[in-house]
Formats: structure tokens, C-alpha cells, sequence
């Protein structure tokens, strides 16, 4: 059996939560300078690991191995929301990079070859699941001229100032990939409420989100009649407060919709504003009730823009995935796994966050392992997991990733 | 009769409008650079006019009268809105320089005592109707050390960055005064639509506004249930929108309110949000009604903290200001000068703006006049008034003032 060194692993975590850390939380948002120093970090970790290691031309970390024959791939992302959590992310990186090590010090394992990625930008400070989507052929070329952080800075910039204009990017057809691999943290309650220590992911839900967008006319919050304004953040409340009525009437068991950014223009107490906007987002597991929900969204705003005098519109942002299932057979070892670690401690489970793991299913067998999140906290500087669940999450992944590579050879 | 010049008067408007122009509109809050800029020119024309000028230690602009007597006041505001107007404030600054100039360039008119202040912050960057308040003495002392702009800067802190820190402050003590005179543009629809081109105010409108503040957790929004989020920013859409529905039956003929403020924390698509927090205003002339919406909001916000699981908060903010009738003498003057220079073209009615007449009026007998503004627009860079009005207003203001102070004598 594969043996992790528990007080490696753990150390690599807390060293990784340094770049960017703010209090319990982690503030290291894609291709910022603290990221970049992250990166530069993990490429040095990863060589030594043994790994062909490197930062691509969109940022994401890949350690190539340098061993022949069909690759495992394991990875995660180390970017973060703009307030977000230490092990969002950053647990499946580091169980890659103490894999590589793990394998490498075992002579049993010793010639398999697995292979590392820190995708960037799963977050989405400019594009979610940019680095997965970019490695899998599925970026639209327009993307690094078009997507724009909160700043306003396209990619294009972000990566002329980071000094990875120009450089190449990893792709999917470089060697043949067994499968690939994610570990994470469950991000939701259910784990710890059922005592359970292992998920196996059987599915990713989809997830679609909209820009909505009201046009008003701007004036003076005191001399123009209630009758007479045309008020977009009015129009805002009106239509957000019918979208979580008509949500919880519509939606599944477990379909979530959020209203996560909502921005009225100009913003001052004495004015009536003639501009608001909203994030509108919802995810479930099934594309039919995906398909519901959007036309109840899209049936809405059309009603209240029919209804005037507000312009009221809607477009998709550039972050919608597609619920994603997880292959059978890696399922099956990430389980055999478990139990041989954890008897009866793990169970099968949908994941309701959207991971690189449901892009990179449509092109390589994927599956993914969940440990449990304390209190269910995730997207917050509270976020967190007990060492001995983070230590147990990679030895029954590294078990997992040897069987998955000696049944291949 | 006092002549006005009408090219000086439209070329000094002008001239001030370049500080912080910004296509037709103008952005100057209140102690920014470009507002300071503004300031030390108008001592300048001020002192030209013949006036003992200068900035006092909260940043009004004061030109004192050398002329012996009781004075009259005149004035307005030369802040704007964070992306204001060009007339609103301005408007009424420049009446009251040209009519120093006009006053002093008659012989029948030059022993008469005018003096002109532009008040420090109307618009409230800091706190509505700074200026105002501190020179009757209605300022409570903690407020340059608490009000912030949106930036979060103190007042006491732009004070010092921009040298004004420790002047004296301008008082209503240092001589008597006959009354204040405001002009100012009506930023609302009413005289365009009547066909008037001078309105008398009657009373102003009393404002109250709060801040309403909802604290939730914030978390993952793909993770967490339904069922189990506290999310701050739907708590909010629902009680906007039960605000909106309950003013509209309780409201008056002419109230008005507004939410012009909405903030979202930390405002990510994928984050539940875990605070949220908004402005509300509502504005009427008559104290009881403010006093039976203040109590609709109360028991919505009350009800709905009671509700959970968010915790709901409502806090008056420092720009309250109360209804406040105008002097029928001074009223009078100005309808006479009205009917001497537009006969049948002026009327009679309330502000349903706040202006730091409001404040004045406690004080001294204070009156306001009015001229048209183009499709009611204010607080917006479109805001604009014929030139033609522009210039009747200031003769007729012109008139008035003449005629308050000779009674006097």
C-alpha cells in the first residue's frame, strides 16, 4: 500500500494557505500577485517532486511526470473566491503533489506516472474553469480578450502583467490520460450530518447564471413623483423577490438559486437610480430542470420588461457548466479505497459546487472524493476540515490512484 | 430697479461648471480636489466683487458684506452629487455673487449689506447640509470625526488633507441678518408642465432616511440547501419589496421614497451573500406623515428581524432633516419681483427637494425661489434650464433682495 506523509501533506497545506492568508480565510484571487507567487511556489514543490513542472500560458500549474506509459491525472485549483476559504481548492493540489511524492518513494509504485494541475481561475475571477476548460479545447478564442475581472482588467492583461502572454498552454493531447481525479472539500453539510468521513461523487451538478440588467432613467429622490420615475432598483427588488417565489414553486429537492451581486448605479440615498444589475444563478444535477428554471427566469424578465417602464434584460454569463456524471469504474476503485481505510465510514453522493472535474469528464473518465466540510462552511474565512479527515482524504485517494494505474499496466 | 448683467451671470455659471465637468454633467463632492479648486475660485470673484471672502474651517465659502447694517444672506451650494447636475447648487451660488456685483454697481443699492455663502456639502459626501448646519449651530461635535465619504475617509481627515483643518468656522452670530434667499433650479417637472417660469416656495419637505441592515452567513451557493442558508441579500429583496408595497398605501399625495443605495456582501455569483445593507429615504411636507411611514418601516423591519433567520437592523442616518415653512414677508417680495418682470408666468409651491434653506429657516426668515428645470431632470449629468430662465431668475431674486434690505433701512 501506498504510505502519504501526513506531516508533509499538512505542511504544504498551511504553507500554501500563507500566499494570500487573511486571518483563518485565504485572499488569492487569479493571477494576482499573490497567486503568481503561489504558483511559483508549486512549480518549485513539484519538481521536486520529480515532476516536469510549469506555469502555462494561461497560469495553470501542470508537473508533467517524466515516466512512460498512460498518466493519471490528479489536480485542483489554487485560486480562490475574493473572500474564500484555506482548502477550497487547495486540498486536491497539494493531495496531487504528495501523491507524486507518495508513488515516487515506493518501489511498488514507482514507475506509474501521475501527473499534477492547479487549473486557474475554477473561481471565475475573470472565467470559471478557465484552465480546465482551456486544457480540454473548450475556450472560445475570444474568452482572454473578452473576460474581465471586478476591476474591470481583461485576461489578456492580467497575463501580459503576470509575464505569461506568449507562453504556451497545456493540452489534453500531449500523452494518453487514464482518468483524471479530484479531491475536495464537500463545501456542504451532509457529510458531517451523517457521520461520514469519505463521499465518492457520483454526479456534478450544472450550474447557469445570468447577468440581469435593468435601464431606468436617473433622477432626484425627492422631486420626481413616485408616478413618473422610472426606477431600476425598484424593478430589481420586484423581479428578484418573483424569481424566489417562482423558484421554490418550480424547483427540485435539491436545486439552489442564489441572487450573489446585486449593483445599483449611482448608488446615492438621494437619488432614484437609473441603473441595477444582479447575478441571477441556479444549479441542479438534471439538465431537463435546469432547462425549467431557465424558462421561468427568461419568462419573468420578459414580463416585467413587456410591463415597461423599466428595459429589463438577460444574458448568460460565461461561467454555465453542464452537470456532469462520474465514471463508474474510477468511482469504484475511490470506494474500495475508502473502505479498506474507513469501513463503512463513506458514502455516495451528488456534488452540488461545480468543480474542473465536470469539464474534464467530457473528455477523460473523471470521479471525485469529497471530505467533510466543518458545519458545512464553505465560500468564507471559517471554512474548514479536521487533520485527521484531510489526511485520511489523501491516503484513500493515493490508494485509489495506485490500483487505477497497476490495473492499467 | 438693480441690473444684472446677464453675460457676466451665464459666464460665471460656466465657468464653474468647468470644475469637474464631465460631458454635460459635473462630478464635484464635496472637499475633493476639484471642489477645493472651485472654492478658491469663488473667494476670488467674490473678493472681486468687492466682498471680505475665504474658505472657513469646514469649507463653506463666506463673503462677508463691509457695509454697515443689518445684511441679507444669499446663497446655495457649489458641491455636487456624486454624477451631478450643472445648475443644482451652483445656480443660487452665482445668483448671489452677480447680485453683490449688481447691488454694488448702482448707486441707489451700493450701501445695501449682502453676503453670499456657498455651504459645504448640501449633498451630503460627509453629511447632508453640512455647511448650514455648522453656522446655526446645528452640528453635534462628533461629526467631522465620524461622518465618512463612501471611500470611508473622514471628514476630519479631508479637512486636513486639504488645509482647513483649525480655521474658524463661519457663524450666524457675527451680525444680524435680515434673512437668506435661495435660489435654486426645481429638479422636478412642475413649472415646465404649469407653464411658469418662477416658482415662490412654500415649504420644504421634511427627509428621513435610514440604513437597514441585514446580517445572514455567508456560504457556498452551490452547497448549501435551500432550506438551511441565512442569506442576507434575499432578506433584503424580500422587505424592499414589502417596503414599496406598504408606502404606496400609506404615502400622501406627494411622498416619495426611494432605496438608492443596495450593497451586497462579498457580491460574487457563487456566495450566498452574508450581509447586506440598504438606504432608504422618503420625504414629505407634512412631520406627521413622516412619523406614520417611519412607523410602516419600523414594523416591517421589526417583523421581519423577528421572523429569522437573518438579523434585521434599521438606524436613522445623519441627513434627517424636517419639514420647514417658508417666511410669508420675504415670499412676498419674492412674488412681487415675479410679477413685475413675468407677470401671470409664477406660482406658489413646496420643495420636494431638501435645501439648506431648511436648516436656515430655523433660524432666520429664509425664502426660496425657483426656476424650471428641462424635463424635471436633476441629479443627473442631462439636468439642465433655458438660458432665458436663467436670467430672469436672477433678476427677479435681484429685485427681491433690493427690496428686503431697503425696507430695512
Amino acid at each position: 500500500m501506498v504510505a502519504i506523509n501526513p506531516e508533509r501533506l499538512l505542511a504544504d497545506l498551511e504553507r500554501l494557505r500563507r500566499f494570500g492568508a487573511c486571518g483563518t480565510g485565504v485572499v488569492r484571487r487569479s493571477l494576482t500577485p499573490i497567486d503568481l507567487e503561489a504558483r511559483h511556489w508549486l512549480v518549485s514543490r513539484l519538481a521536486e517532486a520529480g515532476l516536469d513542472a510549469g506555469i502555462d500560458g494561461l497560469g495553470t500549474v501542470f508537473g508533467r511526470s517524466k515516466k512512460p506509459g498512460p498518466a493519471l491525472l490528479v489536480g485542483s485549483h489554487s485560486d480562490t473566491q475574493p473572500t474564500g476559504g484555506w482548502l477550497d481548492g487547495a486540498l486536491g493540489v497539494i493531495y496531487g503533489l504528495e501523491l507524486a511524492r507518495a508513488l515516487d518513494e515506493n518501489p511498488a509504485t514507482r514507475d506509474l506516472a501521475l501527473e499534477v494541475a492547479s487549473w486557474i481561475d475554477e473561481e471565475g475571477t475573470f472565467v470559471g474553469m478557465l484552465g480546465s476548460s482551456a486544457f480540454c479545447g473548450e475556450l472560445p478564442p475570444e474568452v482572454p480578450r473578452e473576460a474581465r475581472n471586478a476591476e474591470g482588467q481583461s485576461l489578456e492583461a492580467a497575463l501580459e502583467a503576470a509575464g505569461l502572454a506568449g507562453r504556451p498552454r497545456a493540452t489534453l493531447g500531449s500523452r494518453p490520460y487514464l482518468g483524471y481525479l479530484e479531491a475536495h472539500i464537500e463545501q456542504g453539510p451532509y457529510l458531517e450530518e451523517e457521520g461520514r468521513r469519505i463521499g465518492v461523487v457520483t454526479s456534478i451538478v450544472g450550474i447557469r447564471s445570468f447577468d440581469i440588467v435593468f435601464e431606468g432613467e436617473q433622477n432626484h429622490a425627492g422631486t420626481t413623483p413616485m408616478a413618473r420615475r422610472r426606477d431600476a432598483a425598484r424593478a430589481l427588488i420586484a423581479l428578484a423577490q418573483q424569481l424566489n417565489v417562482a423558484f421554490a414553486a418550480e424547483a427540485g429537492p435539491r436545486s439552489v438559486w442564489t441572487v450573489g451581486r446585486i449593483e445599483v448605479e449611482p448608488g446615492a440615498p438621494s437619488i432614484v437610480p437609473g441603473r441595477a444589475a444582479m447575478v441571477f444563478q441556479f444549479r441542479d444535477a438534471e439538465e431537463d430542470r435546469l432547462d425549467a428554471l431557465e424558462a421561468v427566469a427568461r419568462r419573468l424578465v420578459g414580463e416585467a420588461h413587456a410591463a415597461g417602464p423599466i428595459r429589463v434584460s438577460i444574458a448568460p454569463r460565461h461561467d454555465h457548466t453542464r452537470p456532469a456524471v462520474m465514471d463508474a469504474g474510477l468511482q469504484r476503485h475511490i470506494a474500495e479505497a475508502a473502505e479498506a481505510h474507513a469501513p463503512g465510514a463513506w458514502t455516495c453522493m451528488p456534488s452540488a459546487a461545480g468543480h474542473d472535474a465536470q469539464v474534464l469528464a467530457r473528455h477523460l473518465p473523471s470521479a471525485m472524493l469529497f471530505i467533510p466540510s466543518i458545519g458545512g462552511v464553505s465560500h468564507d474565512f471559517a471554512e474548514d476540515t479536521a487533520p485527521d479527515d484531510i489526511v485520511l482524504g489523501c491516503r484513500v485517494l493515493a490508494t485509489a490512484a495506485a490500483a487505477i494505474l497497476k490495473q492499467a499496466c
